[in-house]
């Protein structure tokens, strides 16, 4: 008998990785250039020529230092680049000391629930949401508490925000620009969770900690610049990744920054250390620490995602599609043109359109529509959402 | 209030690393050269040239491709690699769907823990011992049973190791060669622990697994071929990191192999993939899936740890200490000249020798010495080593 929970993760069926199995098989009958897949948030530009300019020299130059052990909490110097990167663009002063370099945001997030949670705790999550975030949670032996979305801008509900929140609320996670919506939460929306934040911290005499899952962070459209969300709330936490604005997602790569104006910055960077030892994350890959800290101010090419993004938001509501309104990111998120999503992603099949069942995400009617993926392939595409659309005229 | 087991793990006396800094302080006063450190497992042979024109290769070849996620499990290419080398050392008739590589041996462990582990369960684990098997045992929900060193072969107690098994056990762990020790388990060792954990399958009516840790499997003396244990025992579960044999600890590499002799093989895979979930661990680093697996077949040039052993071994005897006897990996293990390891340890320090207390390896009464540094270096130490030995008459 293995453990049931872990048996139940493992052989758990994927929404998504079904479709993406379909989308092979359809191929092989109609043709690939048939099969629009939208289902896999996988991004489409490579990484700059520098990252791979950059692990050459350094495997030429170092050949025999760079793949030793580093400290657990990363090296030192990338640490320091990663401090020095967020001051000069947030006007910031953090120090190295403050940042756990860690395999990627999947990791940074089990390290600070691990870190965090108390027998009892919860973290309350707004959908639409990424669904490791309740795997992840509860793996921390913690309960994940569910808002439901605000549909109509997919900001946050907040009287169901307030209601949700106890004197077990030990964190709240944010995730601006948002899997699955592409939504990138206002400042008006940021100041509200914040000024409720810590009136419930006063209230409740414990820190609510504010756990800011940023993968999409540099994916923003219209020249917008990011909001620190730091600089709005006294205990947030930033969970990085720099597998969407690097294009490195198989490199796992990231980090957990734990601001020192955090209250109890120092226990709270402690303990997320002790849950990455206790994860048997030993370090972050070696060569990659160099890589991306050399690299760290640089992005890939991001500009095709928002130029696949003015192609179809338009497009998609002159056919008649509710589009919540994209801010970043790679995903749109679309009301479906029946109550039952799942049912709206299998019609969508028959066009050959491959999209994610928002049940999944805690958004039932609505998909998620991935489009980082070839320009042509959206334009190719839209012929198919109108044939969609009309089949439910 | 954070987790209180999370912060104790991170805020953790370190023995080994208090050691590393003496040595750095001590040598600013008295010079790099006169400091003896023994205290650290690192590889002190460089990684085959290999694997970093195998790195620059792919990277200049694929630098589009080779970033992007895999699937969880691993690289299927990279999955049959390792299968094809194992298959053609010891004859075995493994699949690439039987490995599951992980972020190194640390993430190999805890993904076998936390999928093996129901409540209730205890695995055994054999003084001496890797002291991070408890932080993963008991991370996984478990519980860790010690069995007390046998200090004259360091071979296994098996009268004690008899009466600790019970209903409970859902695995055994063995780690030959063994950190800290060094000693290799002989055949007559693994068949009598093979026999008695058959007896004991029987007996109880459910499996237990014995989990090979195999991170030394490459580092033998004298020639010696490895004792394949899943020949030996058909509930064998394989634990394997290419951090020493290739000396590539930094980049995290190895995995687990399931194979399908084992009782629920499908399952226990199963369970092990979702715990990688759970734990975050999204996919092993992709572009060293790609180089570590096309060089799977090579070792570093190990051949220096046997040359430091040869070295050490008789003039430490001929100085009167006991020492076990060393087959493989690159740690001595000496019986201290008191009875408090830790106090012998600060002794050994007047002399500017760094040793690592046995005590927290389970083994009160012994120091290790970690000897993957110069050859010079040993030779120069010899006379400190007497000197202490002198100290003691």
């Amino acid at each position: 008998m293995v453990n049931q929970r872990m048996l139940g993760l493992g052989t758990a069926r994927s929404v998504i990785r079904e479709l993406f199995e379909y989308g092979k098989q359809r191929s092989a009958v109609v043709g690939a250039e048939n099969v629009f897949d939208f289902s896999l948030g996988n991004p489409s530009v490579p990484a700059p020529d520098a990252i791979n300019e950059t692990a050459i020299r350094i495997l030429k130059e170092q050949p025999e230092l760079i793949h030793c052990y580093t400290s657990a909490q990363g090296d030192a110097a990338a640490r320091q680049r990663f401090a020095d990167s967020l001051n000069r663009r947030f006007q910031g002063s953090y120090t190295a000391d403050q940042f756990y370099i860690t395999v990627g945001a999947a990791a940074s997030l089990c390290c600070v629930f691990n870190g965090l949670a108390c027998p009892g705790d919860e973290f309350i999550v707004f959908a639409p949401y990424f669904p490791e975030y309740k795997v992840f949670i509860e793996g921390a032996g913690a309960k994940m508490v569910l808002i439901p979305p605000e549909i109509e801008h997919f900001q946050i509900d907040f009287a169901a925000f307030e209601a949700a929140l106890t004197p077990h609320t030990k964190g709240v996670v944010v995730n601006t620009p948002n899997n699955p919506s592409g939504v990138v939460y206002s400042r008006e929306t940021l100041e509200k969770l914040a000024d409720i934040l810590r009136a419930k911290e006063a209230e409740y005499g414990h820190p609510i900690y504010l756990i800011s899952d940023e993968p999409y962070r540099e994916i923003l459209f219209g020249g917008a610049e990011p909001i620190w969300i730091p600089h709005l709330y006294g205990d947030t936490i930033v969970c990085y990744s720099f597998s969407k604005s690097l294009s490195l997602p198989g490199e796992r790569l990231g980090y957990v920054l734990v601001p020192g104006q955090v209250t109890d910055a120092k226990q709270v960077y402690a303990a997320v250390a002790g849950a990455g030892r206790s994860l048997g994350y030993v370090n972050a890959p070696s060569l990659f620490q160099q890589v991306v800290s050399q690299c760290c101010d640089l992005t890939s090419d991001l500009s095709v995602y928002e130029e696949n993004c003015k192609l179809l938001v338009p497009a998609l509501r002159e056919m008649g599609y509710h589009v919540a309104e994209p801010g970043g990111a790679f995903y749109l998120f679309l009301r479906t043109l029946e109550p039952d999503d799942v049912a709206f992603s299998e019609r969508a099949k028959q066009f050959d359109l491959l999209l994610v069942p928002g049940s999944g995400f805690g958004a039932p009617g609505h998909v998620r529509l991935a489009y980082c993926v070839q320009t042509e392939m959206i334009r190719r595409a839209l012929p198919k959402f109108k044939a969609l659309a009309e089949s439910y005229w």
